[in-house]
């Protein structure tokens, strides 16, 4: 193993090794959770017209001013109906919300403010009428050629919203990384088997595969190996040599156990790493390949909270760069006082509540069951006395 | 319009109205996202076995003390292989990290702390020793048959390793809610056409389904239908005599417009609803009604503004009920002071940072643009002047 490098160290080297990926078109019906890759603009002004906002009576304010308290209905502008027009001032014209306003008006009386007798909309003594009252002007809004959303922003149900008002049908978004998982050891087993006394069942695929899926980071493909150097070496030379694969994660081997097959196969394969080994806890023997003319290879240790810990400090962001999330970092402070022994970066699971955090590490890097309910992980730098209030890092 | 109620009576008696849905069973594969059902409890102990947690030796600590700083090694414990003896407390045998505990040992000794003579482990010289040093105890994290995930809980990454861990392949999680949206009107139109000057481009159903997709709070079918009482009517019907609808959703309609036929029509099939009309902005029309027989409806104002409003501060929340979700409500305190005017509740867009929300209340309930970068809605009470600090609850 190389000397440990520092944690900031190494997720420098990752992400400068990190380019974005190409940008792929979805149907508007497919492309909540992604990531904008060409800026969504305005087909029209927002409101397109000017749009009525109650159902009422739309008038002159001109002929309001001079004293109007009485107005002959001359029609029903609908929603969706071309646009009335109000011919003379004492005139009035009955609108529904969402109708464009008709031609020379420029107020709305709402329903509930006048009556109706014969034909005529007779306002109730002394309300009040300003001028482009429930009227939402056309471009009040947004401007026609205004960019609404950026390219880089995720996809919620408001971004969606407003892609379906102009028409964006087809959207440009960047494709998603994919990711081949290789897990090895003879010691684990697929989770519907029964295990014997020396057993474990293999949790890795599902925590891997979930926590990408979860955010839409990308697409997993897995496969698991016994701890036989031939069959890992065969199978690395497939993956590396599949450019269907962006990235290639393993979990296992990496020490310096006997059996550890997946280190020295990688350096067999690739060469020397860009690092092996971090000053962290977990996920000490952590290794990166930067693969030019390959995946890149993040080599993550064995242990369940190591591989959660390194997915999230190292692999999330990674996906998250390659996508081209334009997205702030998230932080937030901490609830109480926390000390951090140890000289090793500390990647620690966090709980949220009311906008502060407590940090939860587990007991050992095996502790995967004390990772339920937490929120995700944080990262403490080496010899940290950190004071409640003290803004940190989520990932 | 019957009186505004107030915006906590309407959620009390939407709230009050709501069952449980029943339980199905999905695939680990397929429950990313989905709320336990059924608790999940621990198979075996966790870990199941005294479990090697370093690659080195595992030595008996008795001989240790006595003084023994040679050992012979008499074999490799590899992880996945059946258990080994030690048999005499000079032997040695080398381990791998997740390999069971050789019998009669009770301690590893890293692999960069002793050297390799002619068969013999040799510790460096002044190493410590501890009793149980790098072995992760059976039943430590867990006991057989000890909860680790209660029915209520969302099943994420952290929830599904555990889920593979001790063999849960088929979970039961609770039924998603089934909802249909009917949204009406003349001037919208499909996104994918052009509009005439009067017209717009259809955004509810991007909006409504996105929002519960996001979530994974249910699957939604929607129709669209012209300001037509006829076919509202025959629609209306089929939706709710549909025993495969849970919720009917209805967007505009419900106002005092000529062409609001959405409220009368529900009025006329399914009799008065349990309220129309809350004190609230932006949604203030919101009707609903509990049909014991039928699907419940929810029937929301037109303006997208409205829509997001009231989805996320009463169908969201009522989802989640459905669906049996056990989760702290979430809150977060304000970033700055915030006054409230109105004599109304109000539902109001928020932006998060650093675990402080900051209110962002669009110009008007057609701004849906302005919606765009804000992460969700909070509520605040009527005529509130609201400090720094405040914690508000967030939908």
């Amino acid at each position: 193993m190389k000397p440990l490098i520092p944690a900031t160290e190494a997720s420098s080297i990752i992400s400068d090794s990190l380019a974005q990926l190409p940008a792929e078109t979805v149907s508007l019906d497919h492309a909540l959770g992604r990531i904008l890759a060409t800026d969504i603009r305005a087909d029209r002004d927002a409101p397109p017209f000017d749009r009525v906002m109650m159902d009422g009576i739309a008038i002159s304010m001109y002929n309001h001013k001079l004293g109007s308290w009485r107005y002959q209905i001359i029609g029903t502008q609908a929603a969706g109906a071309k646009q009335m027009v109000l011919q003379k001032g004492e005139n009035a014209i009955e609108v529904m919300t969402g109708a464009p306003l008709p031609t020379d008006a420029d107020a709305i009386i709402p329903v509930e403010k006048y009556d109706l007798q014969d034909g005529y909309a007779l306002p109730h003594e002394g309300i009040e009428v300003a001028d482009f009252q429930h009227i939402h002007k056309q471009g009040s809004d947004g401007k026609a050629g205004d960019t609404l959303i950026k390219a880089g922003s995720k996809l919620g149900a408001n971004e969606l919203a407003i892609a379906a008002s102009v028409g964006a049908t087809e959207l440009e978004v960047y494709r998603l990384p994919r990711i081949h998982l290789i897990t090895t050891g003879d010691e684990v087993i697929p989770p519907s088997e029964t295990p014997t006394d020396y057993q474990i069942r293999r949790s890795h695929p599902s925590a891997i595969t979930s926590l990408i899926q979860a955010q839409q980071l990308g697409e997993v493909t897995h496969q698991h190996l016994q701890d036989d150097p031939e069959a890992i070496e065969a199978a690395l030379k497939t993956a590396l040599q599949d450019s269907n694969n962006d990235i290639l994660i393993l979990t296992g081997g990496i020490s310096m156990g006997k059996f550890d097959w997946v280190a020295p196969l990688l350096k067999k394969l690739l060469g020397e790493p860009e690092f092996h080994g971090v000053a962290q806890r977990p996920g000490k023997p952590f290794a990166f390949w930067k693969g030019e003319d390959t995946p890149k290879v993040f080599a993550l240790p064995g242990n369940p909270v190591s591989v959660m810990a390194t997915m999230h400090h190292y692999v999330l962001p990674s996906l998250r760069k390659m996508l081209g999330m334009q997205q702030e970092a998230k932080t937030l402070p901490l609830a109480e006082d926390f000390h951090w022994e140890l000289p090793l970066t500390g990647i620690l699971p966090y709980k949220a509540k009311n906008g502060k955090i407590t940090i939860h590490p587990p007991s050992n890097s095996g502790d995967y069951i004390s990772l339920h309910g937490t929120n995700g992980f944080t990262c403490i730098p080496p010899h940290a006395k950190l004071s409640a209030g003290k803004t940190l890092p989520l990932s």
